[in-house]
This record gives C-alpha cells, sequence and structure tokens, in this order.
C-alpha cells in the first residue's frame, strides 16, 4: 500500500490544464481590485471560437444512424475502412509508408494513443529519455510505469532556425541505457519546431543505439511563417521502433470527440492493441465516423485557420514583449506561447492562482513541463481573439501589481 | 526488451470479442457444406436489434451544438453537472451514498473503470483474487499490472439460488495476503448473480482483511424472473476500500458512446483521476452528453428491454439443452449464457472457428475466462430473435457434425 501510495503522490493533476477547480483554497496575497473581464482559459483551446471542422457532427450522426452497430463495435485498433482513409491520408502527409492492417491504431485522444505507446515500449527500472521542457504527461508516464527519467535539455530561448535540443546530451542518454525517447514536435510548451538537422541526428542516434522512438506531431499542421517542417518517419535514417502520434484534437478543435492515431513499427502497433484491448477496448465507436472530415477540410479552410491564430499570436506576443522583463520565443508552430515572467515578490505558484481568482484568467504553470521552469506559464492562444488580447492586458496589469 | 516482450505475449486478444477477424487463417477440418444464414456475432449484443435508449443521440448533438467547448473539455473526471445527474440516480438505484465531487468518475467505457480501478489499487507483486470463471481482461489486467493471481473457484454448474463462489478459498486467498478482490455480478461470463449472504460474507471478508473490492455490476439492471440482486456498495459490512463499475454500454446500448462510471471510496477515485489523466485525459467529452438518458429512460422501456431479452434467452436454452451433452446454467441477469460441450473430435478452440468460417456463427472460447474452460464458449444473447435462433440450430448442426 505504501508502495501504492507514494506512485500516486508523484501524479498529481490539480495543476494540469482544466483541473484548476480542483485546486483547495489557498490564503492568497490579492492585490487591489479584482479586475473583471471575459473569463479566458488559456489552458486549453476555445473550441467555440474556432469551432470543430464542418462536416464532423453529421458525419457522427450518420455513424449512429446508418452504420449502427458496425460502427459502435470495431476492432481494438479502430474501423478497418477508416484506418484505410487514415493511412492514405497520414502517408501523403508525412511522406511514410503507412499498411492500414499494420501500422495504424485509433486512440481515445492522442492521449490515449501516447499512454499506450509509452506503455508498450518500456517497463519499470527502463531508463527513458524526455526532453526538458516537453508535455508534462511524458514525464508522469515515465513514473508510472516506474522508469527512470533521463532528462535532456532544451535551449529554446538561444537557439534560432531549431529548437536547440543538447544532441550531446541526447547521444549521452543512448550511451548510458536510455532505450526509448519520446519528444513532442512542434515542442509542447514552447511552439518551436526541430529543424531538419535535429531530426536526421535524433533519427541516427536512435538507430545507431537501437533505442525506440516516440514522436508526438499533434500540432504538426498549424505551421507558421512557411517554415519547413520535417517528419522523423519519413526519414532515411529512421530506427526500426518508431511511433508517431497525430489527431485532430487542436488545430481541428475535434477535442470533444476524443480521437488520436498511432503509426509506425507494426510490432509496436500490435502491443499496443493488445493494452487498449484492457485500457478502453477502442476508440468511441461512433466517434469514430468524425475521422472523415479530417484532412479532407473543405477548401481554404486550414489556410484560414492558421492565419486567424497567426494574428493572435503576433497580437499577444506584441503585447507582453512591450511589459519590461516578459520575454517569450515566437511560436513556429501550434498554439502555445510560454512567457518567461520577470522577478515577482510572490512565487510564481500563487501568482498564476491569483490570476485565476483576481483577473479570469487560467494559465499553465512552468513546472508542470519540467522542474525547473520556475518563472514561465503556457497559454494555449487558440481563443476568441478580442478575449484573449484583453486577458494579456489583466495579465500585464497582474504582473505590475506583483513585480519585484 | 525481453520483459517487455515476455509481459505482452500474456496479452494476447485474437481470440477476444470483435477480434476474430485477426486471427491467423488455420487449416480446418471442414466437414460437410457450410450452413449458410445471417452471421451472428455472439461475441457482443446487437445494437441495431436492441437500439440506445431513446434520446441520446439528441443529447449528443445538444452537447456538440449549445454546450460546445464546455462539453468538449470537463474535469478528467468528468462534467460536474452530469456527475451530480448521476450520482442521484446511481444513488437511488443502489441504496449506497454518492457524492459527485467525491465518489465519482466517468471514464471511456467501464473497460476503462476497470483499468482504472485496477491500476489506482495495486503494483507490481501484489496479490490479486480473481473468480474463475470471471471476465477475461481481469485476468489480463493483473498480469499486465505485474501481479500475482489467486483464484477463488465458483461453482456455477451446480450451486442454487447463489453464484456458488467458494467462500472458503476467498478467506484463504485473504489469509495468504490478497489485498485486492474483484469479480463481476451477474458474473461474466454465467449470468448467474451472487446471493444476499455471498454478497454480505464478501463485503465482511474484505473489511476483516483490509481488503480493496470492486465490483463490477455493469449488467445488474438486467434482472430476470424478478429475482433479488444485492448490490455491495450499500450493505453495512462493506470495506472501506470499495469502486463499483457501471455503465449503458450493455442493456441500454450504448456501447458506441465508450461510457462507464466507477464510485466508490473517495481516495481512490482521486487516484482513478490521476490516472485517467495520462491515460485518456477524459471519457469523451460530447459522449458524455449521453448521460442524460440513462437512468432516465421512457416508462415502460427498461421492462420491455428486460422481456424481450428473456424471451431469448429462453428460446436458445431450450434449443441448446435438447442438444444430448449440451448444458448451461439459466441465465439469472445480463445477456450472457455459457454452455457446455458434449465431447467432440476436434479440439473446441478449432470448433469454434469452424462455427465462424463454416457457420456464420461467432462465439467466444470458453478458456478466455479461465484456462480450465475448454469445454465453454460464451455467447451475448442480445440479439435479433430470430437471426440467434437460427444461429443456434446451426451451432447444434455443428456438433453433430463434430461429436466424439
Amino acid at each position: 500500500m505504501d508502495s501504492l501510495l507514494e506512485k500516486f503522490s508523484k501524479l498529481g493533476c490539480d495543476n494540469a490544464p482544466g483541473q484548476e477547480g480542483r485546486q483547495k483554497a489557498a490564503v492568497l496575497d490579492l492585490r487591489g481590485e479584482k479586475l473583471e473581464g471575459r473569463l479566458v482559459d488559456f489552458s486549453h483551446g476555445d473550441v467555440d471560437a474556432h469551432p470543430p471542422i464542418p462536416g464532423t457532427l453529421s458525419d457522427f450522426v450518420t455513424g449512429v444512424e446508418k452504420i449502427g452497430g458496425h460502427q459502435a463495435y470495431t476492432e481494438y485498433r479502430g474501423n478497418g475502412g477508416i484506418r484505410s482513409e487514415l493511412a492514405e491520408k497520414i502517408s501523403a502527409f508525412t511522406g511514410s509508408a503507412i499498411d492500414p492492417d499494420q501500422n495504424i491504431i485509433l486512440t481515445p485522444g492522442t492521449q490515449g494513443a501516447l499512454f499506450l505507446a509509452v506503455g508498450a515500449n518500456m517497463v519499470a527500472g527502463d531508463k527513458v529519455a524526455i526532453v526538458e521542457p516537453d508535455y508534462f504527461a511524458n514525464r508522469k508516464l515515465v513514473e508510472f510505469f516506474g522508469g527512470e527519467m533521463v532528462p535532456v535539455q532544451m535551449d529554446y530561448e538561444n537557439a534560432q532556425d531549431c529548437a536547440g535540443l543538447d544532441l550531446t546530451q541526447l547521444e549521452k542518454a543512448f550511451q548510458d541505457g536510455a532505450k526509448l525517447f519520446l519528444f513532442s514536435n512542434p515542442n509542447n510548451p514552447t511552439g518551436v519546431i526541430y529543424s531538419d538537422a535535429e531530426i536526421s541526428r535524433i533519427a541516427a542516434l536512435a538507430k545507431q543505439y537501437g533505442a525506440t522512438l516516440i514522436v508526438d506531431e499533434l500540432y504538426s499542421r498549424q505551421v507558421f511563417d512557411n517554415r519547413t517542417y520535417t517528419h522523423l518517419c519519413a526519414k532515411e535514417e529512421r530506427p526500426e521502433n518508431l511511433i508517431t502520434i497525430i489527431g485532430p484534437s487542436k488545430t481541428e478543435s475535434l477535442s470533444g470527440y476524443r480521437l488520436g492515431v498511432a503509426f509506425g513499427t507494426a510490432a509496436i502497433i500490435e502491443r499496443m492493441e493488445k493494452l487498449q484491448a484492457i485500457v478502453s477496448l477502442r476508440a468511441p465507436g461512433y466517434c469514430q465516423a468524425a475521422f472523415h472530415s479530417w484532412f479532407a477540410e473543405p477548401a481554404g479552410w486550414m489556410e484560414e485557420r492558421i492565419a486567424a491564430h497567426q494574428v493572435i499570436r503576433d497580437s499577444l506576443l506584441a503585447k507582453l514583449r512591450a511589459c519590461p522583463g516578459v520575454s517569450a520565443r515566437t511560436t513556429e508552430a501550434g498554439s502555445y506561447l510560454f512567457p518567461k515572467l520577470p522577478p515577482l515578490d510572490i512565487p510564481v505558484s500563487d501568482f498564476i492562482k491569483v490570476l485565476r481568482v483576481h483577473a479570469n484568467v487560467i494559465v499553465t504553470p512552468g513546472t508542470e513541463f519540467g522542474p525547473q521552469f520556475t518563472d514561465s506559464f503556457r497559454i494555449n492562444f487558440s481563443q476568441d481573439r478580442q478575449a484573449a488580447e484583453a486577458a494579456v492586458d489583466r495579465i500585464i496589469t497582474m504582473i505590475e501589481r506583483y513585480r519585484a
């Protein structure tokens, strides 16, 4: 029982996006009047401001009414016809070969894919390399499965035209016995893209050391400023054991359907299916029908969505950078910003709670992405533009009230 | 890597319901002409023959169109309003007190609930008591989490007015250190109900030995012949650590929405939420709206559904029992039958494949429910009545062709 409780004590989720309501009431040093204004929850995107791909709901309804039981009960790895469709569309997008029978599994969200991919590639005691900063669940998954985390630093603040991953440290991790490396590209929370050279080197190192790679490409369709995005799965140097994860929850706003996809090495997909059989059986059957509209959006829809987000990004960045002591790297893909705060005279963890109760703004603490990111926070700027701008104004007012 | 592959070699799912299409082609001893007739897949219920609760689809559509982002992104344990509704309805059904903030979590299907419940209550090396026969995933979950299974026999064939659990063996399991016991009631695959005396004794033993109980009540609303069903969670003798699982996937035919519920001890629900945060984030947000119609079915709907299933049960049982050497205990609740076959001159595992390719009938091998059930198979009789009757006729014709 002690080891059970100890294990779960490392898995807190009160600071995770959307969980803020469960935090115990804290005694906070509230200064000045409460800043009124529409609540903006920067912990995730606003699917009302940026609605789902048109047609998804009617695909769902058709799934229930016309297809019925065949849509409700699919193979654990997902409906065969939908796997075929997706294999073709994702092959075209990434430039990699995907056999719908062997190389792809549909999952309950990309979180589901990530859980299965990690669970199917490690056992307790294994060393797993993780980027700092990176998506908080990566760290928690390794902890849950009893692995040993080997952090690899990413100097996103100073790198130019690359993510800034410390490739020497990555090689050292492989040399020291890490057999699994997982990372997000674009990086969550910083929104930076790995360069072609970085991706080639990661692939080559994994191959050289016989390591397995899990690449989370969740936000890879939303690339700004015509930047080049490199899919590791299409690289000649790629290792034998490779899983790529993607899904329609972010740019396409389909999060409410809980849909994700993992594709790659057949033997891993098979283990992931065995695990899915005991975790949740399958991605929600009726929801799988909503995959039809993905990668089949109306002409111009995706370009418009990206352009709308670029406008919001630029507006919020200009506001943040005008505040002395605040810095943030420009988002290259996806909808995340990871601003750094100037010194404050209360802990940043308290400041973030103050923002919620005293300024109607929810952000995610930097420490969720690595213990050292005590002076940063993440925002998802996929929001109503005006509401987001007003919320950032309130954040800046609050920074002034608490500046050290 | 070896320990990883060994772990997954124990988690086969090719024989699991719905996975039959993935079996490698076998060389089978096919006798006589193929028996034609509409394919009946007894591995799960037919939601076209017994459609979902009326109103569920429109609840879903309202969730997407009217509620939007608030429905898409819920707390990991599920939307607060829906938890309140369900806590009230399930409290009334079971006679136990459920605080919506502390004692309930919404999950992706009851499989999701089972995974979280087991994962939140054991670590590698723990002893876990499991009934034989019982739902196949129970065994696989214990294997996946590195536990040691302690089987407890259930003499369902000879017991009367009770499930036939060997309570002495259960106490021995607790004495030998099992700290967790999970079981389904009604039992899957036999369809028998635990008596009030059995439930009281299980509760008292768990309390006495400080064990945690997980009670899977998935099929507990579909009780035949006015039998008494006892909810362990309402018993005075219940232990401190208790999780009950229920969901609308079976009787109510909502499986395509992937919805389940777990309720019970607050500390366990909290660990389950932490685990859900890294497994799949939440039960599919829009689908959660479909919970509204559950336990709020139109007047007479549930009675009619139960009556329709009782007719099918009786018809199939009469056919099966008319075949010399076939026996089956009468289903007391739920839609499962677990018939025993007479000696055949091919292995039952082959016979089941013959049924699929030569008689258009899919059943689930008894060995999925315990290694010793080599001469039984499970059927879910929630099917179109005429199609099911014709399929059972074909099974009987096949038994004659292969009788030893």
